[in-house]
């Protein structure tokens, strides 16, 4: 039995090699992903997003381990993918969350995977896609994307999820305002951590006010107030668990929304057309590069570096070659 | 006399509205950055990144400062490029930098811009890298690029920049350490801002065990001693003034080295690079979809959101039609 078949069965080593194929772009991992395709499609991908500080970690724990109990007796399998911030550079964190996360790693249900991505731009994008795709197809039945901070990784990666928890904590500082003036843009539930610390009541009070501004903006364009989702914001305490129930429910009320307007469809077409767009923007620089002499690119680039000709000029100058 | 001579005479009004048509990328910002390019190239750009709540937004006020007002008489001219990061998702912040930054733009030599990004994956670095050409090219002699975090477009606008500043501040949580472990790799200068505040002296001390982590690991590779520029470690406090000049100092080192070291032109080629690929990848794709009708790309999207296909075999059939 070869290693997709293995990971297919389910079996935790297998999948955790072809996720390692996946991330590193092999051919093997290229190949899964084309085979396991066609089962995928099924899993609810949820992306957890917040700035450094707010616990979101600790959060993600709690609310995995809530979401594999399923009091039906059904229990769900919960993937996370914790996405990296410092990978890019180091190729993983030496003291971050790959400890911390580990003591879960042991329940039956609950899958936790770090992920270190390449120095592509969209290279974190990619990976992520590919790795929810792995877990989908090997039977996960919810995947839990977890980011730092509001740049251009996470607003991909929202485009993935079904529902987008934005966390925010007390107590971060002023700069926390900016990114809150975004995040109604991608958020689906806000959770505000660490409501027992001093400030939580002002922090959640100040993401209303934003919730507000944000929907009277959207009311003056038109749009019809009953199909829209009313945002709901949950105090969670990820140390104790308070709260933990309440956001688990706000994303399957979410999930309920998303299946009675259509929002399902709608996510998913993003979410293939993004994967397509990116497979043919990384294929056509390969394909074109391939194609040019080192030494004309080197002598374009020269011109470049010596402030001669612009870089879309010497983009021209090598299309025309 | 046009919009362009107008910039490159100093208007500073000219220079906002060329900035703006450069961030948009509209046919006259393009055509700006083919006319100015010749005229870049001398500035010396320094990248300040650091975590939501580190401060680093009143230490680039202080900084550019510092750097405008020249002992020597010959004052240059400061150019800050705040990048926002919830700018993907709203166009720019509510309530963030773009305020509380404004009491600066009243000093004559610094001149401030804050970034809103555009959707497009790479939108950020690409409007970053033509905001700083133009500011090159109109007679800036520094220019500050000022983003949050650790992400990918840290990484793009770090590799843009000739020293790269990292901020960190006490008291942000545990979630840093994650970020920490990466920071050696694209920071020339760490400062430890809010040293005030209790907690700096630990923060700096963890910093040190990283660096010489990161040293030893870099010994091992058998690199040579002399040659490597040592990270210096600067302790400020943003509020009152406290080790900006240290911080100045430390960045004059650095491009000191630089221009020792061959460093200079070493990253002058990496961005002109990083550049012209950036451009070529756009232009690719837009010609490649262009080339496409609409219905054979939509049936092809129709049939990976099935999840008949994969995106990857997508991309194989339309590679064909």
């Amino acid at each position: 039995m070869d290693l997709i078949e293995k990971a297919a069965a389910g079996d935790t080593l297998a999948i955790s090699r072809l996720l390692s194929e996946v991330e590193n772009d092999t051919p093997l991992g290229q190949r899964a992903l084309d085979a396991l395709y066609p089962r995928a499609g099924r899993a609810i991908i949820i992306g957890v997003t917040g700035p450094s500080g707010s616990g979101k970690s600790t959060l993600v724990n709690r609310l995995a381990l809530a979401l594999a109990s399923n009091p039906e007796g059904n229990a769900l399998k919960v993937g996370v993918l914790a996405v990296d911030p410092s990978s890019p550079f180091s190729g993983g964190a030496l003291l971050g969350d790959r400890v911390r996360m580990r003591d879960l790693g042991t329940l039956p249900n609950v899958f936790i995977r770090s992920m270190a991505t390449r120095g592509a731009l969209g290279g974190l994008a990619r990976a992520a896609e590919g790795a929810a795709q792995v877990l989908d197809a090997v039977a996960f039945g919810i995947i839990i994307v977890e980011t730092v901070g509001a740049g251009q990784a996470e607003v991909d990666i929202a485009r993935m999820a079904h529902t987008t928890v934005v966390v925010e904590a007390p107590g971060l500082g002023d700069d926390i305002q900016a990114a809150k003036a975004g995040i109604l843009e991608i958020a689906d539930v806000l959770a505000v951590n660490k409501a027992d610390k001093p400030g939580a009541e002002a922090t959640a009070r100040s993401l209303r006010v934003m919730l507000e501004i944000g929907t009277e903006m959207m009311g003056k364009e038109g749009a019809d107030d009953a199909a829209r989702w009313q945002i709901p914001l949950v105090m969670t305490c990820a140390l104790d668990g308070a709260g933990v129930d309440e956001l688990k429910n706000a994303i399957w009320s979410h999930q309920r929304w998303l299946n009675a307007h259509g929002g399902m469809e709608a996510r998913n077409r993003a979410r293939a057309s993004d994967a397509l767009e990116r497979a043919a923007r990384e294929h056509l620089f390969r394909e074109w590069r391939q194609g040019l002499r080192d030494d004309v690119y080197r002598a374009v680039v020269d011109e470049v570096v010596a402030h001669r000709i612009s870089p879309r000029k010497a983009l021209e100058r090598l299309l025309k070659t």
